[in-house]
C-alpha cells in the first residue's frame, strides 16, 4: 500500500497532536507513593504525571516516557514546581525511574523506592486490566520472613525471604515443596515481594484453590558486579556454591521442606533466569522444575537426564521475544521433556511480565 | 568565676578555628550506605562528609550538623559534585536526614532510606563505642516475618513484623512471652527491624545467655496523621482497637505464644511511649510489663492496681531530660511498683538511645 506525500503528513501530524489533546484527565496518586503524597499521578489511560519541587533549579528530567528521547522533561509552573506528563501511555504494571535535576540523579520524594539497577530507584504502577491476581484481598495470607543464614564460604550471615503459605503454623505436621526464586541484575532479595507482589499472588491462588500451597525462598543472587555486556565472562559458582551448600540445607533444617530434588523447584528473571539456567544444569540432583521468565531458554541436548526434569517453564513479555520462548519449548517437547511457554501480552521486560509469569508457573509445579 | 575578655575571647576562637583543623582523615564510607556508594562518609571522631552531584544546581545543604543553622552546606568542588563535612563530630548511632538542592528536598542517592517523619529519608551511621550488641555476628539468628493480619475495624489486611528467635522452629512445643514493639511518629513498622536493630539485638542477648528467648510483634501505631503539636488532641481509640481486638488475637493463634497477661509486655519509642502509657492504663488486664523509651512517664497515682503491674521501665537519652525518668522511677518504687530507669549516655531524641533502651529493657522482662 502507497499513501500520497499530503496524506503521509496528515496522519504523522495527527499523532504528534493526539499525544496531548487526548489525554482524559482522571489522575490519582500512583498507588506507589509514599502516604500523602499527591505526585506521581497515573490516568486511565495509562499516562503519567509528574510533579517536583525545586524552585530555583534550571532542569529537572524523569527518566520514563520515551525511552529514545531520554524521559519526560518537566517545566516550570506557576508555583515554582516542575511538572509534565508522559508523551504516551506507559505499559500496565510497575516501572523503575529516577529524576535528574541539574544534572545529578535523585529519587522522586513523592514515591516509595524499589532496589533495582544496584539502587534504591522510585517506583510507578500503571494500573493493569488483570491488577486483581496480585491485589491485597481479604483471603488468608501467608507470611514473608526474613532470615539471615550463615555461609562460610562468603564469610557472613547472608539475607534471604522465604514465603510461607497460610496454614503453615496451624498444620504442624505438614510438609512443603519449595520453589526458589531470582531475582534480576541490580535487584536484590526485595525484588520478588516488593514490586513482584509474589506473596500476594500466592495467597491469591491459593485461597482460589488453584495451587498446592509451597514454600518461596529468595535471596540476592550477587549479579551486581556484573555491568551490562560482562554477562559472557560470568561466572555461577560463587552464588552456586551459596545457594546449594548453605541455603538450601539451612532451609531443609529450618522449615518444613520436603527435601528432596522431586519437590523442589528453581525459576529466575531475566539474569536469575541466566543463574538458575547454569545451576539447574550444573546441579541436576538439585532441581525438577526449572522457569526462566525473561531469562533464556534451554536446547533439548542440555538435559542429560530428561527423566529428572519433570517441567521447563520458559515466558516473557509480548515485547521481548516471544518467538524464542515458543520455539524453544517446541523443541523441548519434540525431545520428550514436560515443556510450557507462556508470553505476557503488552509487556516488555519489566515486573508485569514477571507477576504473570508467577501465576502461570504457580499451577505447573508440584503436580506430579 | 569571672574570665577577663582576652581569655574568653581566645577560648572562642580556639573552639571555632579547631572544628575544621583538628578533623582527622580517616573517612570511610558509613556502614548504611547503598552497594558501591562511597559517600557519605564517617570519621573516628563522629564527623559526616557528604558528597552529591548535581552539576548546574545553585546550592546544595544537608539537613545533618548543626541544627540551629540548617545542616550543612556543601560547596562545589572542581569536578562539579557538592561536598562539605558537618561543622562538628555528631552523637553516635543512626541520624535521618534529607539534602536540599535548589529548594526541593530530596534523599542522599548514596545511602539506604529509612522511614521517618512521614517519608523514606536518608540515614547514616556515626559508629558507636557499643555498637558490637546490634552487631551481626556468627550466632543463631532468629526470623523477622512480614504478616498481614486482617483488621474488620479498619477494612483492610494489616502489616505487622513478627521476630521469633533462634531455635522457634527447632522446639515444636516451646511456646514464649510477647513483647508488643512500637515506633515514633513519623515512623512505622519497619523502624525497630531497620533502624533499631531489634533482631539482631535479641540475636546477641540469646547467644550470650543474657536473656530468655521472647517474640517481638513491631505494627504500625498510626501515628501519622497527627502533627507536632497536636498530641494534646490524640485519641488512641482506634489503634488500640487494632492492637488489642485484632493483632493480639492473630498473634496468639498463629504464633507459639504465652497468651496471658502475665506474659505480655508493651514498649514504644517516643510517641509510641505515648500509645504505650495509654493503652497499658486503659487494658491492664492485657499487659503486665510497661516501658516507655523516650516516651513520658507514669505516676504512682495512674496505676489502679499495682499486682497487676510487673515492670515499669523508663528511659531516655542523657539530652534528654534524664531526671524525668530518674525521679518517676523513684516514686514509683516508692509507691510500690518495680520500676527501673535507664538513661543512655550522650544521646539525644535519636534511635542509639533507644537501641541501648532494649538491650537494657529485655533481660527485665518476663522474669517473675
Amino acid at each position: 500500500m502507497k499513501y500520497s506525500t499530503p496524506i503521509l503528513a496528515l496522519v504523522l501530524t495527527a499523532h504528534v497532536c493526539s499525544a496531548q489533546s487526548d489525554i482524559k484527565e482522571d489522575f490519582k496518586p500512583s498507588v506507589l507513593n509514599q502516604p500523602g503524597q499527591e505526585y506521581p499521578q497515573v490516568n486511565s489511560q495509562g499516562y503519567a504525571r509528574f510533579r517536583i519541587v525545586a524552585p530555583t533549579a534550571d532542569s529537572v528530567r524523569v527518566s520514563l516516557g520515551l525511552g529514545g528521547r531520554g524521559g519526560t522533561l518537566l517545566k516550570r509552573a506557576a508555583d515554582s514546581s516542575w511538572t509534565g506528563t508522559t508523551e504516551g501511555p506507559m505499559d500496565e504494571g510497575f516501572h523503575y525511574y529516577n529524576v535528574r535535576i541539574d544534572g545529578g540523579k535523585f529519587n522522586d520524594p513523592g514515591t516509595l523506592n524499589y532496589y533495582g539497577s544496584v539502587r534504591w530507584e522510585s517506583g510507578i504502577e500503571i494500573p493493569a486490566h488483570d491488577q486483581d491476581f496480585y491485589a491485597l484481598k481479604d483471603v488468608p495470607h501467608g507470611n514473608v520472613q526474613q532470615i539471615l543464614f550463615p555461609s562460610p564460604s562468603t564469610k557472613t550471615s547472608r539475607r534471604a525471604f522465604v514465603y510461607t503459605p497460610p496454614g503453615y503454623e496451624s498444620q504442624p505436621k505438614k510438609q512443603y515443596p519449595v520453589l526458589y526464586l531470582q531475582h534480576g541484575w541490580g535487584e536484590d532479595e526485595t525484588a520478588w515481594s516488593n514490586q513482584g507482589h509474589a506473596n500476594l499472588i500466592m495467597d491469591n491462588l491459593i485461597a482460589a484453590g488453584t495451587i498446592q500451597p509451597f514454600i518461596i525462598v529468595m535471596t540476592y543472587g550477587m549479579t551486581n558486579e556484573m555491568k551490562f555486556g560482562g554477562i559472557r565472562n560470568f561466572k555461577v559458582d560463587t552464588f552456586q556454591t551459596v545457594l546449594a551448600d548453605e541455603l538450601i540445607p539451612y532451609v531443609d533444617a529450618h522449615f518444613r521442606t520436603i527435601a528432596k530434588q522431586s519437590h523442589r523447584a528453581m525459576a529466575g528473571l531475566s539474569m536469575g533466569g541466566m543463574e538458575t539456567h547454569m545451576i539447574t544444569l550444573n546441579k541436576p540432583e538439585l532441581f525438577s522444575y526449572y522457569a526462566l521468565l525473561s531469562g533464556g531458554t534451554y536446547t533439548p541436548e542440555e538435559i542429560k537426564d530428561k527423566t529428572k526434569v519433570k517441567l521447563i517453564f520458559l515466558s516473557c513479555g509480548s515485547k521481548e521475544r516471544p518467538d524464542g520462548v515458543r520455539n524453544a519449548a517446541t523443541a523441548l517437547k519434540a525431545a520428550g521433556i514436560n515443556s510450557v511457554s507462556y508470553v505476557s501480552e503488552n509487556t516488555a521486560h519489566e515486573f508485569q511480565t514477571w507477576r504473570r509469569s508467577l501465576k502461570e508457573l504457580a499451577p505447573l509445579l508440584f503436580k506430579n
